[in-house]
């Protein structure tokens, strides 16, 4: 029986432990920022352990990497699993690394129990997903899905003026392996959480149903700067009095469904000095609901609270449109496999929907898909002080070999 | 009768519009950073003129320039009047300048009229009223009036770490006067009102009453960091979203009474980034009004609703006092003199309160002092596009000669 088959939670532990090493910061983070030297040193630790689990590893032409475990039949699409080793420049030690670190921990479990699957397997790091230094963010999955061209990614430049693709070739990993363009059997990606939700209710696994729909906008607030001292109340014209019923508006409107978001992030502030009543103010809005009506009445909403404040205060009020992602709902046969594999092996669960943007959600364009996550601790992440629990960790790897053979059929085994 | 004199409006036009050719800026205003190169060539021209005039130069160990007029009562103490020199680095071309040239303007009108006083008329210029370059601001009529000591101005340094000191000698004003301790017995500042108030109620002086005491604050608010896309919106303390409230808090209370003002001028949030809910939102507050009772009421509600938002939104909020300027009640005699110096030309007048800071608020210390408003466009002061109409300059100096011959006396004259 497929549930008596249990990853090496230690072997696991050690692989995210010895991972973190390569771009350790003192407090305890990680910042190995993508196609830097530290990247390759991550890269070239990954290969190794894969080589050393018997994989055939390929890179693509924009460097992402398969790590592959041939399936009796030989020919066959695979099912793949994995996520990203670039982090934040202030990340954590699991964001990203984990799901790469599950899916090579499920290959060497499979070679433990010498277990032969039908299709191949094949364990997945995704270039660049995390965004923080070249554009577009998740870049080399949206490419492998066709929602960017090769081109396009390569061409990005860093702060500095780098192409992705000269940083590419500098460390070692420009593949000569076509980027996107086969099927895949199914897409399995496990990730910490990176919020409360699993924490906040005791579950040990989430079920992820699919991701948020974003549509980001720019508010810009235009009044008149006057002197703090001289100008009566009732003759200003106050852009960040005007932004702050806004503020507290998206508020309101992010509180219009279960899973509806509304956040204001950034705010600039002109010419934000003490004695000045500010003439400009320009804020961002990000709004995540699970579908596009929610996404679209969250809009409307804004936009006639603009209308509407901006006549009250005197000011002129811009909305602007800056992002919209739409909303993912994976594959049900593969939230059911990760759903049953829970199930199986008694961890609490419970469905839940990504807030956040990942690999999966482009993979799911083009291939069968769905993602496991495992409480983060107190739904900290982005942040050096991210962390989760070995035995969490643990239980969604298991969750990730029971949807795996699930998929890849193991029937030598079962 | 002193109501026939009048200042001459051309020359007093030409003074201001020749000293503005220095740091004239491309879009029409002055840059004069206090003790510059520029202020040394703004401050001889003004010498030059005060000589041209007859009138006997000294300047003080701060810079402060003094151009005596003598009177019948040679040992007696003057009546003074004046303003400043020094603009902000995107100032106007009368904020300030208006004050030195219209007191100029009253010496030649004296002398072409071959006026003789019964006390000394005397024209000020007060060093680095702005406060742009060196602090403290309003420093040397600070350091006149005792309210800062000489080496208090003296060693504030600059943000190239130039000391005033210093500063002071390369521009060859380093004076041998005495700073302060010598009585005036009237002190007169004319001024653009910096505010829209004469503009909109249609007058053309204000009699200025005296100044609002200033109380300000540094509030931070502590949140949590968090996600945008995956916490939801019970789950979050938004530093951003507990400033919001108090931003229109502070806006309520500043509409407590006529002349009180509350404005939240500068905003700092962190980690200021689109996607993540905001963690300290750190903003200044800044309170005006006529009385300390009033400030002092200001003060409570912003306590009182910050302890209240931080336990509704399970925010930390700290309320941190940082400036506090007492109200400034001008001298009523002086006060009476400028009302009935409007009246008697005709102008229409009203009573004003000054909201903002004027080396006059410091001078009315040491001696009776009262001040002129004249309206400026759109109540737009230190910016650049800063202007107002001659007639009304001239009203103001016009005025103001009312008043010092009403202080000073003129016998033979009247």
């Amino acid at each position: 029986m497929s549930a008596d088959i249990r990853i090496n939670a230690e072997r696991l532990w050690d692989s995210l432990m010895q991972m973190a090493k390569i771009g350790a910061t003192p407090k305890g983070g990680v910042k190995r920022l993508t196609l830097t030297e530290l990247d390759r040193q991550g890269r070239e630790l990954f290969v190794s352990w894969c080589k050393d689990a018997g994989l055939a590893v390929s890179v693509d032409g924009v460097g992402n990497i398969f790590a592959r475990r041939n399936g009796r039949a030989a020919g066959a699409a695979p099912v793949v699993s994995g996520s990203h080793l670039d982090t934040q420049p202030s990340g954590g030690r699991f964001d990203g690394c984990y799901g790469v670190m599950a899916a090579l921990e499920v290959a060497r479990s499979l070679n433990d129990r010498g277990i032969e699957t039908e299709l191949p397997f094949e364990v997945a790091m995704w270039t660049n997903e995390e965004g923080s230094r070249f554009l577009p963010v998740m870049g080399a999955s949206g490419a492998f899905a066709g929602v960017h061209t090769v081109e396009e990614v390569l061409s990005g430049r860093d702060v500095d003026g780098i192409a992705f693709g000269d940083a590419l070739r500098a460390i070692g990993y420009a593949g000569a392996a076509p980027v996107g363009g086969r099927p895949l059997a199914a897409y399995f990606e496990a990730h910490i959480e990176q919020g409360p939700i699993l924490e906040n209710t005791g579950n040990t696994v989430g079920v992820v149903t699919g991701a948020l729909g974003q549509r980001w906008f720019e508010v810009t607030v235009g009044g008149m700067d006057a002197h703090a001292g001289p100008t009566p109340m009732h003759l200003r014209r106050d852009a960040l009095l005007g932004a702050s019923f806004l503020i507290q508006e998206v508020n309101r409107l992010g509180k219009a469904t279960e899973h509806a978001r509304g956040t204001v992030g950034m705010i600039a502030n002109r010419p934000n000095s003490r004695n000045v009543v500010p003439g400009e103010t320009v804020f961002s809005v990000d709004f995540r609901d699970t579908d596009v009506a929610g996404l679209d009445r969250m809009e409307q909403g804004l936009r006639e609270a603009s209308a509407r404040i901006a006549t009250e205060q005197r000011l002129d009020i811009g909305v602007r449109q800056t992002i919209f992602f739409p909303p993912c709902h994976f594959d049900q046969a593969c939230v059911a496999a990760v759903r049953a594999g829970a199930a199986r092996l008694g961890y609490r669960h419970m469905d839940i929907v990504s807030g956040a943007g990942h690999d999966a959600v482009y993979i799911a364009r083009v291939a069968p898909t769905a993602m496991i996550f495992v409480p983060c601790e107190g739904g900290i992440s982005h942040n050096e002080i991210e962390n989760a629990k070995p035995e969490d960790l643990a239980a969604g790897c298991n969750v990730l070999l029971q949807a795996v053979l699930a998929k890849a059929g193991a029937s030598s085994f079962l």
